[in-house]
């Protein structure tokens, strides 16, 4: 059997880059290490671009959309035509993704992978990508959420997007998704990958009520009952599990991974993905970068597994790459701080425990 | 007696415009509170501006700096030589608030709040602004930091640079400073006005050892010892254990808050300056903005005393106004979100809970 694509080697970090960052942040006129997290994400940034004063110039933002048969069980606040009618203010530029888009200077891509409700409108915005696996998933709870055909179509959206961006010249990454249900199949594959219970990884999403809650538990403990999860492979796992439009991102992160651009995972949903992606291929984890810890309680534990340690903990729980957006400013702060500020030679600066200065 | 001009009314935040602003949030394309923080930053912004749909036009970025005659005891890692060094850097380019004021379109004023070592180049730098009140404070755990002259020279520095700010039209306030050895008025301060211990309230700065850090703890311990607390006012207090820079800031942030400019605090010494603002006239809370949370560790003592929940927890202790310019793009997104997000009606999406969809 010949091995898949997105098994393929990631590019290796530059570890000699690593630590020249490193040496010129202690070079830097302040206080070693007063920089905080800005000091790791400059030096981060460094070692994957090769490059000891990183820049990011052209951002991409994709959110991946897509519909899942989960819904019919009740498990969301709002109806299923909200997908679709959110891909539309995307690419109007009335969601909170667009307008983060235009402040940050960030390209936006909608990418359609398998919605419900038509979309009629696909013909009138370039940035809209008609993708689409199938008119959404199956229930998971009761089959598997898609075929393997499907999860290899899914996989390969993200994929391409990504190879299409490299031609581009983006040097930045960043999944959204769209997908009403879409946190069930999320805390779903978050418990399969960690082992967690469907009690502490399931929230509110969008945000439904006690009751709504107990019953979205009961789903997602009737999906992974239907599983004999320890016989089951990474790939596997999310077929059974997942989304069209989580599938994607799980084959976005790894071709960002293999073709050396740098991924900021967003919130609950992504960073689902960015689990799947690591359990396929170990080697993804270099390439990511945590942007925001969700209100969404499951989170954490999914950032746990990941060793991931988020730059922001603001509260936010809407997705769409928007914790992602939000945190780029950060990301850029860093780099400019680290290219921009004077060493203490170019300075003239009296190091510390000196006696006396010029 | 005659009322002093910082104990005059500071301006009424805009409450109905505040009510304008949480319902036009609950009318955005998201589910409602999913922007976390980000809805609280605008809805504060417009109540304060009195703008439904608030900006950050022209931030003004003023570093306050100053001597402090504790250094003589000992603790600090670096120099004094350093604080008048820095203040170079600051109006070369070269510091990190230089190039965080630059990324982000803010402008960036020095003022000379009393420097111990002569400033020879003030001549050459346009932003760089000569208020000495004298070369540094005197030692704080000896005697009074400063004289009620000194104090109210100080508190005039911050208020003329508002002032100034104001007729320039600035719509956002950040306070920085630079004063080697200034961590340890500040916890003095931090302790006076939260009744807190200085074990808990100090320390390492810019990187003292253990030991470092036993003795600046009993020499604030000293300070606060010669002191009847109780009996002195918030004004008194200032005087007995804070610096000319900190003294500035204090002044800075009350006439902010009379004249109607949000000011965004940044660390440990500006919280400090800001707990002794409050402390002198209480409305000037409402004003207030809260940048991060510093990793010196007195920082959230100082912060809950404020019952403030700053934005970001970086690890950043620089000082300079660093953490607050770093937070600048969150307000800024903030409102970008707040103004230019569909609402559903404009975007045609269903609501939460409707059965179907158009």
């Amino acid at each position: 059997m010949t091995q898949a694509w997105w098994e393929n080697d990631c590019l290796a970090i530059n570890e000699k880059v690593k630590t020249q960052a490193e040496e010129r942040q202690g070079m830097l006129t302040k206080p070693p290490g007063s920089l905080g997290r800005l000091e790791d994400v400059a030096i981060t940034l460094a070692s994957l671009y090769g490059d000891e004063k990183p820049e990011i110039k052209q951002p991409l933002i994709t959110i991946f959309a897509g519909d899942h048969g989960v819904v019919a069980q009740g498990v969301s606040a709002f109806p299923q035509a909200v997908t679709v009618e959110m891909i539309r203010n995307f690419v109007k530029g009335g969601a909170a993704i667009s307008v983060l888009a235009q402040v940050n200077d960030a390209e936006l891509k909608v990418v359609n992978c398998g919605t419900a409700f038509e979309v009629d409108f696909a013909d009138d915005y370039e940035a809209l990508i008609d993708k689409q696996v199938g008119p959404g998933t199956a229930d998971l709870s009761l089959e598997s959420a898609m075929s393997a055909e499907q999860l290899t179509q899914a996989l390969s959206i993200g994929q391409q997007v990504v190879e299409q961006g490299k031609k581009d010249g983006i040097d930045l990454f960043i999944a959204g998704e769209m997908g009403i249900g879409n946190t069930t199949p999320a805390a779903a594959l978050g418990c399969a990958y960690t082992g967690q219970s469907a009690a502490v990884m399931t929230g509110r999403g969008t945000g439904i009520d006690d009751a709504g809650l107990t019953h979205k538990i009961m789903v997602i403990e009737k999906a992974l009952a239907r599983l004999q999860l320890t016989e089951l492979s990474a790939e596997q796992i999310l077929k059974e599990l997942g989304g069209f439009e989580i599938a994607a991102i799980v084959g976005a992160y790894i071709r960002c991974a293999q073709l050396g651009i740098p991924a900021l995972v967003d919130g609950f949903i992504t960073t689902a993905a960015a689990l799947a992606a690591c359990k396929m291929n170990p080697q993804v984890h270099d390439w990511l970068l945590f942007s925001h810890q969700s209100d969404e309680p499951g989170h954490q534990f999914m950032l746990e597994a990941l060793e991931a340690k988020p730059l922001l903990h603001l509260g936010l729980r809407l997705g769409e790459g928007s914790g992602a957006a939000t945190a780029l400013p950060l990301l850029r702060q860093a780099c400019a701080l680290h290219n921009g500020m004077a060493t203490f030679a170019e300075a003239a600066i009296s190091s510390a425990s000196e006696e006396t200065a010029s």
